[in-house]
């Protein structure tokens, strides 16, 4: 199945991160700027363009806010679990994962890309049943970020964990019931953090193949975090425990 | 404008935080154990029930996934500045408030409301102008929190930050171009961090006034956090400075 990518900003990252672009939809009357910003960069990596009308792009993005700019592109790239891992093995000591175990709103999931690469992760596994997919809405939601880090789908989530373990990563899964706090862990090198369910968190037998399970803790007794907030304050304590800071700089280039 | 408040979760936090209900609705045929659940508690509290089809709920909540559980409540009740500054100064001596110069995604206001609860913040500020309000919206994606933290809405936001530092406040407004990287700051007692618009930050004058501008440090160089997930972020580094362990217990009482 085709994706869209829709809006300005989401569009302009997927031809900056070079994914292959059937055709670029840019609606008639788009602010002259954006347009030509648009023409011009499509221009220079060969994408084709077509001008249409706001009707057409509409019936295209269903309730997607395209803003005038809709990219047709192949299917979502979902990388194999093995690649990913011998790409990591070859590269940085340093490295995070996310498994992301029947997480259901693509707006979460979206949110949850754009973290994880923002703050250094290295990859996002995901469930293929059960799940949000990298659909358009996961796409927008993710600004960006799921063209650049890289997405792998299981079928089998204890497999995919145990092949995580073979690999030198220590498997932690969030749980309200976790026992250590998080503020306690000292992350290792190669760490996966599973996140559950919005409703329900992880699975039984998820939790049963984590090596540990752990709680945020919460001042307040209102133990009801978002899993992409969760995800995000996960992250930033891992990249906080596990850069100097020479390498937290802004203008950082990226690792 | 009356507010509906959608879903069964949303709706028996909404019960059990005394917000006043005018009617709920409850869709016939919803499961029963839901069902008996909700009669049963808004007996207890006196809360009028009817029994409707999904046709209606649908009609009344638009978009908004009601999953068979619709209350109409009377207008979001927000606070008084002054009357909020109070209450905190006569309470705990360290105290985080948010201030949202014109967010304006309801999804996003409810999931930081949301974060702010969970993370122990003591109230969310709001403009009035060009944001998004404590819609239902709001409400379903703040999982109840909208009806447990304090929001304000003010016209003024420069007046409104003058009045914070007079009230003992530390102004921190969040910038791509902050000097200081959060890892840095110190948290005063009293901290009062700005977020700003999903596109374009905080404006000019809203940073002008802060005492001082930060930023998130992140190892990516793709510098795309959303405005959610910052606030996460920086409520949960702020919780973890200001609290000692025993007070991060999960099963810590209110405070």
């Amino acid at each position: 199945m085709n994706r869209i990518i829709a809006g300005p900003n989401q569009v302009e990252e997927a031809i900056q991160a070079g994914i292959p672009i059937h055709v670029l939809y840019i609606q008639s009357g788009l602010a002259q700027k954006t347009a030509a910003r648009l023409f011009s960069l499509a221009a220079r990596r060969d994408v084709k363009t077509q001008s249409v009308d706001k009707e057409m792009l509409n019936s295209l993005t269903g309730e997607l806010n395209h803003q005038g700019v809709v990219a047709i592109c192949g299917e979502f790239p979902y990388r194999d679990l093995d690649t990913l891992l011998d790409t990591l093995t070859a590269d940085l000591k340093k490295r995070t994962l996310l498994v992301l175990d029947q997480i259901q709103d693509p707006g979460n999931l979206g949110a949850i890309l754009r973290s994880a690469y923002s703050l250094g992760a290295a990859g996002v596994i995901v469930t293929k049943n059960r799940s949000a997919q990298v659909t358009a809405a996961a796409v927008r939601a993710s600004a960006g970020a799921s063209e650049r880090i890289p997405v792998v789908q299981v079928v089998n989530l204890v497999s995919a964990m145990d092949r995580l373990k073979k690999a030198g990563f220590y498997v932690l899964g969030t749980s309200l019931q976790g026992s250590t706090a998080m503020d306690q862990i000292k992350w290792p090198d190669k760490t996966a953090i599973v996140l559950g369910n919005e409703g329900k968190g992880i699975r039984k037998l998820t939790a049963e193949n984590c090596d540990e399970l752990f709680r945020i803790p919460m001042s307040s007794g209102f133990e009801s975090l978002n899993v992409s907030a969760a995800a995000a304050i996960i992250l930033y304590s891992i990249q906080q425990a596990q850069s100097p800071p020479i390498h937290r700089r802004h203008d950082a280039s990226f690792v």
